[in-house]
């Protein structure tokens, strides 16, 4: 054996068992451990039993700040990240919402924000729980494509300014992996694991700056305030540390979005607010977190603060 | 459909997500819910990253003595169970060590128990960890075969009182699947899964009485007295509970047990003890089991205590 460091022979120090005994006793993991675990679920190298086992002890025991960051960094690391031209930085923005019956907030909010010369690359998923997805409303529109490659984002961006396509495939697969188990395995709702998921697909776009809606209430994935705010802090938090500039709102969402529930009938509701009408709260979402990205996006320094509206 | 009840139709009212959620929150499950989860690891219909995240909600979270016991039976359930003849009722012994170095004691004692009239059907296993098995020790013997069918070790148990097998496909079937999940998920520790995991197999043996002997000190599983203990209680527990009379010696263990270490001198060893000869501590140990066991198998009602000895 040559006395060469080989990259990549860290990870031989490493046994997946190991690391999963280490979170079941409630330590905290080391960004190398963290790297591995990442690495061996993209490979195959971790068994299902093994991803569905931490997932659980990450669930029950958490993880701290520190950690939950290295977990996003090392799953954007786990595949490709957009590129974009130079001239884009300072202009590149997006939003992301946990959810709720009827939001469609993002459906006039991307067009709005390209009308102002901004560049949206949105990543946007499917419905989730009682919740409609974005991809699902947009994809009633006959004909409309969600997936598309980054090559083609960059023309669409080039030419309307906004896209909403569905995640492709080499974009953070590790998440695809953990998302499928999660899903499965009672896992849904850990808090560094939702941080992870939702930040690493958000920083993969290679963002001048992001704005979340945290929503809680009766409609919305998080039933109480309390829930919203650990959850908004965490991604506010991992968006900072990873040089984006992020701000959260919380908004309340005790009755669905608008006056419409329905994959078509939102896109109608989204179309008739572009053109200044439609119901006021969807408007008032509009407008509010419009321009707050907007300011954001031009600041160079990276400030991220919490805002609450709407309680 | 039709309104008749069918047999097995219970089990659709559960999902294996929804099961894993109420062990993850700490909730005890229904005996209908185990019996789902262990009939869905059997059949392969529970996914691998499921029983992964449940181990450890359960390693976690613990189980009840009540949920500890229909785990063992559903367990038992999911394969054949060992019959034996009606006359030898009342003298089915077994014996199980939890283990440790140079743990030789049922080499000499299942002869020793044969030669009193006992029938011995011992279900053995392999190393564990840094202890030895019983297996490998008898496999260091030219020619020995410790795979035999339930029809052999009844044709061995009537000529020669005593047999000492590996576990046969048909018997347990549920718990090969969860040993090898705990094995690589950090979850070997659990009081439940140690417990149903002997249990399960004894049970299966169809036996009169059982002895345990569980051992804690530096050369043991268990380092400490009271997690002996805790083990002693649990096993005992289900013992009494699934119907047989059951024993437990706590036994210390900081040295080996004998002079010998190692497959071929073990067996040795024990070939001296049986000869009334060999090292002391091993002599002692059988001379200490062998008759507590042997007393048990005669009494009719099912008592079970713990008794302590070589502290």
């Amino acid at each position: 054996m040559s006395s060469i460091s080989v990259p990549g022979s860290e990870d031989e120090k490493f046994s997946i068992a190991d690391i999963i005994a280490k979170k079941r006793d409630g330590l905290a993991l080391s960004p190398q451990e963290i790297g591995h675990v990442v690495k061996a679920t993209k490979t195959g190298q971790a068994q299902d039993c093994q991803l569905g086992a931490l997932l659980m002890a990450i669930r029950l025991q958490g993880m701290n700040p520190e950690e939950t960051m290295t977990l996003t960094k090392e799953m954007v690391d786990s595949g490709c990240v957009l590129k974009w031209p130079e001239k884009w930085r300072g202009f590149l923005v997006d939003k992301h919402s946990t959810g709720g019956v009827g939001d469609k907030v993002s459906l006039p909010l991307a067009p709005a924000l390209a009308a102002c010369g901004c560049k949206v690359p949105m990543i946007s998923g499917r419905g989730l729980g009682h919740t409609g997805g974005t991809l699902d409303k947009l994809e009633s529109i006959p004909g409309f494509r969600t997936e598309q490659s980054p090559e083609q984002m960059e023309e669409i961006l080039k030419s309307v300014g906004c896209c909403i396509v569905g995640q492709s495939k080499n974009l953070v697969p590790a998440d695809k992996i953990f998302y499928h188990i999660r899903d499965v395995t009672g896992t849904v709702d850990s808090l560094p694991l939702m941080t992870a998921s939702i930040m690493s697909k958000k920083v993969a776009e290679s963002l001048s700056a992001l704005i979340l809606d945290v929503k809680f209430g009766a409609a919305a994935q998080s039933p109480t305030i309390e829930e919203a705010k650990h959850l908004a802090h965490s991604l506010v938090n991992v968006g900072v540390s990873l040089g984006i500039p992020t701000i959260a709102l919380l908004t309340n969402m005790d009755t669905p979005i608008g006056r419409c529930v329905g994959n078509s009938l939102e896109v109608i509701e989204a179309l008739e607010c572009l053109e200044g009408r439609g119901p006021e709260d969807l408007r008032e979402l509009v407008l509010h977190a419009g321009p707050i990205i907007y300011s954001l996006s031009a600041t160079t320094t990276i400030c991220s603060y919490i805002l609450r509206v709407h309680e």
